[in-house]
C-alpha cells in the first residue's frame, strides 16, 4: 500500500485536488510518520497538530483553494507565523509569538497549504546547531542552518519545507540529506516577516524531494506560474548544456566528492547532455572571502539588538562572531560589495553557451556528529552571486550518505535552471 | 541666545561630548519646540517624553557612550523599537508593540542617541498619507512616506531622523521640507527589524539639516567611521566634478524646478566646480517603469498577510494596489530585474570623469494639501539603481518652498558622494 506521505508533492497535490485522498487522510499519514520518527530525528521546534487537523478538515469541507491545497509544509523557525511560536533556535527568543505571518507563508496558506510545524534552525539561521539528526544516519548532522527542513523532507514528514540561505543554509543540508533545495534568484521570494541576517546574501527557498515539487511550491508561494511550466511537460525538458565547474574551492572537497563529480560527467554525457568545462575567471577567486566579509559586516550590525540586550542568551561562538564583525571596516565591506557586483556582471558570459553549471553542493558527505553542521565553503560564492541554485543528489559516499551537487543558473533565469536541474536530477539523483 | 535644538547635529554632539551642555538641557530644548509646534506639524506618531528624559539623565550621569551621545533622533514608524509602539501608519497595526529594536536603532542607542519618538509614515511606508504638515507652510504636504521625519528635522524638533525609501520616500520629503536626506548604497544600513516592502528597492537612510549631520549619524549607526572622515576637514573637501543630469523624467518637472536646476549650474560653476552634462544612455529610459514594476510585484507578495487578514483595515488605494500587483507576471518582473542590473553595470561609465551627478529631487515644490504626498517619479530610477543619493536644497519656488536637488554617486562610493554633496550643499542650499 502506498504511504501518502511518501508521494511527491506534485502527485499528492493532484490527488488532493481531485479529492482522491482527503487532506485529513494525507495529514494523518504525515503525523504518523512524525510519531514514528520525530523522537530520533528531532526535525521540529514546534508541531501544530491540532491547528493542522482543523485546517485539514476545513480544506476537505470547502473548495480547492489553490495549487497547494492540503499539502503539508514545514516552516523554518525564522519565518514568522501567526499561529505558532517563532524562536529562531535561540534562547534569546524563547516563547516569542509573532502576530503576523511572513508574506510567503501567508500566500502559501491562501493557496491551500497546511502549516504543520516550525522546523529546527541553527541559532538565528547561523551555525550553532539545533538537535536535529540526519534521518539517513542519526549519527550524522543534517547540515544547517535549515536543519529541520532538510530532515523533515528527507524523512517524509512533510511534502516540502521552507529555508533560507546566507552562507550555505539551503543547498548544503539538502545535499547532506539527499533532498532537493531550490534557492531562487536573490529577492524572488519576499523576505517580509523573515528574520534578517545579511540583507545582501539572505535568500529564501524551499526544499522537497523532487525538482517539480520545489517548483510547484515556490511558484504558488509567489504567484509565478511560469516557474512550474516545465512540470506539466517534464518529459519534454530540452537536453541541457551543462558546464562542469570546479570553482576556486574545489580543493576543499574530499576524494569521494571529487570522484562523484567526475562520475557525474560520464553519466550526464552518456544520457545525451552536452557537457563542457567552465572555468571561473580570476575575480571569482575572492568571492568566498568577500561573501563571508559582507555577511559578517551586515550581520554584526543587524544583530545589534539581540547582542546588546540578550547577548548572555546567545551561544558564545555566535556572540563572538557578531561582536568580531564590528571590526570589519566599511571600506573593506564596500570593496567586497564591488567584487560581488563585478562577478555578477560577468557570470552570464562565463557560462558561454551553457544553460547551467554543475558544481559540488558540499565538500563531501554529512560529517559525523551533530556538534557541527558542516562547511558551507562550496556555497558562499553562489549565495553572494545571487544566482538560482538547485541541489540534486550526485551519488553516495563511504558512509552511504548522499553527495550533493548544485545546478547553478544565470541570474533571473530561474525557470530554465529548474528545468535543467530536473533533467539532471532524473539522471543523477535517483 | 542660541536655541540648542537649532544647532547642527555635529555641533550639538561636540557640545554634549564635552558636557558644555547636558543631554537633559538639549532634550528640553527639543521638547519645548515640540510643545510649541507639534499640534500644527503633527510629525510624531508617538513621543517618548518620559523615557527620553530618563535616558538623558542617565547619559548625563554616566560616561560618553559614543558619537551620538545625547543627540535626539526621530524613528520612522516602520522601524521596530523595543520601548515604543510601531504602527506603520496603519489601522492594521494599531497598538502593535515589538519586543525588539531594529538593528540600526539598537546600535544608535549604544552610541548614545536618545530615541525621542516615532515619526509619522504614510501607510506602511507607501502612499496613503498621515496627518503631518509641511512645517515651512502648513497648507502643504511634507512629502512621504518619511513625512514625520522630514517635518521633525525641518522644524528643529530632533537632530536627525531615520527614514526608508522604496520609490522616493527619503529624498522627496527631504526636498519638500528643505532638509538633507542621505539614502546610502542599497543594504548599507541593515534592514533587520524594519518592515519590508520591496526587498530589491527598500533602502534605509537618515535625514538631518546638514550633510555632515547625516554622515555623523549613519557612520555611528553602522560603525563606519570613514563615512564621516570629511566632516573633520569639511573645508578641505576637494572641488567636485559634477554632471548635470536631466534624466528621462525631466519633462515631469515644472518650470520652477527646471529654472532652479539651470541656476544651479551657474552657481556651481561660479564656485569653481567642474560642471558637465551627463546623458543617461537608452536602457535608463525604462528604469522608472521597471522600478515600479519590481516594487509592486514584491510588495503585493510580501504584503500577503496584512492583505489577507487585515485587508479591511488598509486604506482602499493601498489595498487595491497590493492586490493588483499580484497580476504582474514573474516573467515581467525578472525582465525588469535584468534591466536594473544592466543599468547598474554601466552607471559608473556613464558618470565618466564626474564624481557625482546632480538631478532634481522632485518635480517641483511640495504640492498644496496633505491628501497627496507628491510624485516620486524623480526618485524611482535611483532607488532601483541602488546608488547613494543625498538631497540638498537647490532654491525656492513660487510659494517660497524649497526646490530639492539630489546628488547621486557611484555604487559603494558613499564617502565621496557625501563629501561632494556637502560641497554642493554649502554653495546651493544655504
Amino acid at each position: 500500500m502506498v504511504r501518502f506521505n511518501e508521494l511527491s508533492a506534485v502527485d499528492t497535490a493532484k490527488r488532493l485536488a481531485t479529492r482522491e485522498i482527503s487532506a485529513e487522510q494525507y495529514l494523518n499519514a504525515c503525523l504518523e510518520r512524525i510519531d514514528e520518527r520525530e523522537k530520533d530525528v528531532r526535525a521540529f521546534a514546534f508541531i501544530n497538530r491540532d491547528g493542522a487537523l482543523d485546517r485539514a478538515r476545513q480544506l476537505d469541507a470547502g473548495a480547492v483553494l489553490g495549487p497547494l491545497h492540503g499539502l503539508t509544509l514545514g516552516i523554518k523557525d525564522v519565518f514568522d507565523t501567526c499561529d505558532m511560536p517563532t524562536e529562531g533556535g535561540s534562547r534569546a527568543f524563547e516563547g516569542y509569538r509573532p502576530s503576523q505571518d511572513a508574506g510567503c507563508v501567508a500566500y502559501a496558506r491562501k493557496m491551500g497549504a497546511i502549516m504543520l510545524g516550525k522546523t529546527v534552525t541553527a541559532e538565528l539561521a547561523t551555525f550553532p546547531p539545533g538537535a536535529t539528526r540526519n534521518p539517513l544516519n542519526l549519527a550524522h548532522t543534517p547540515g544547517g542552518s535549515s536543519s529541520g527542513s532538510a530532515a523533515a523532507v528527507a524523512d517524509f514528514m512533510v511534502a516540502a519545507a521552507t529555508g533560507s540561505q546566507q552562507f550555505g543554509s539551503l543547498i548544503r543540508p539538502a545535499g547532506y540529506c539527499g533532498v532537493v533545495a531550490y534557492k531562487p534568484t536573490y529577492n524572488l521570494i519576499p523576505k517580509r516577516g523573515v528574520w534578517a541576517n545579511s540583507d545582501s546574501c539572505d535568500t529564501l527557498g524551499v526544499m522537497a524531494r523532487t525538482v517539480p515539487d520545489v517548483a510547484l511550491v515556490v511558484s504558488a508561494m509567489i504567484e509565478y506560474p511560469g516557474l512550474r511550466a516545465f512540470v506539466d511537460r517534464a518529459d519534454e525538458v530540452p537536453v541541457p548544456k551543462v558546464g562542469l565547474c570546479r570553482s576556486y574551492e574545489w580543493d576543499k572537497c574530499d576524494e569521494h566528492m571529487k570522484a562523484a563529480f567526475e562520475a557525474a560527467r560520464g553519466t550526464l554525457a552518456a544520457a545525451g547532455a552536452k557537457v563542457s568545462e567552465v572555468v571561473l575567471p580570476e575575480p571569482f577567486r575572492g568571492m568566498a572571502q568577500a561573501q563571508s566579509l559582507v555577511s559578517n559586516f551586515e550581520m554584526s550590525r543587524g544583530f545589534s539588538d539581540v547582542v546588546i540586550r540578550f547577548g548572555d542568551k546567545l551561544r558564545k561562538p555566535l556572540y563572538d562572531r557578531s561582536v568580531a564583525g564590528l571590526k570589519i571596516s566599511g571600506e573593506e565591506y564596500q570593496r567586497a560589495q564591488k567584487l560581488g557586483r563585478e562577478c555578477r556582471q560577468i557570470f552570464s558570459d562565463v557560462l558561454g553557451d551553457c544553460d547551467v553549471i554543475l558544481t559540488p553542493a558540499a565538500t563531501g558527505e554529512a560529517p559525523k556528529g551533530i556538534e557541527w553542521t558542516g562547511d558551507p565553503i562550496m556555497n558562499g560564492v553562489w549565495s553572494f552571486l545571487h544566482t538560482p541554485c538547485v541541489s540534486v543528489n550526485g551519488g553516495y559516499g563511504p558512509n552511504g550518505l548522499p553527495l550533493g551537487m548544485q545546478v547553478v543558473g544565470r541570474l533571473d533565469d530561474d525557470a530554465r535552471t529548474l528545468a535543467c536541474a530536473h533533467w539532471i536530477h532524473c539522471r543523477l539523483g535517483r
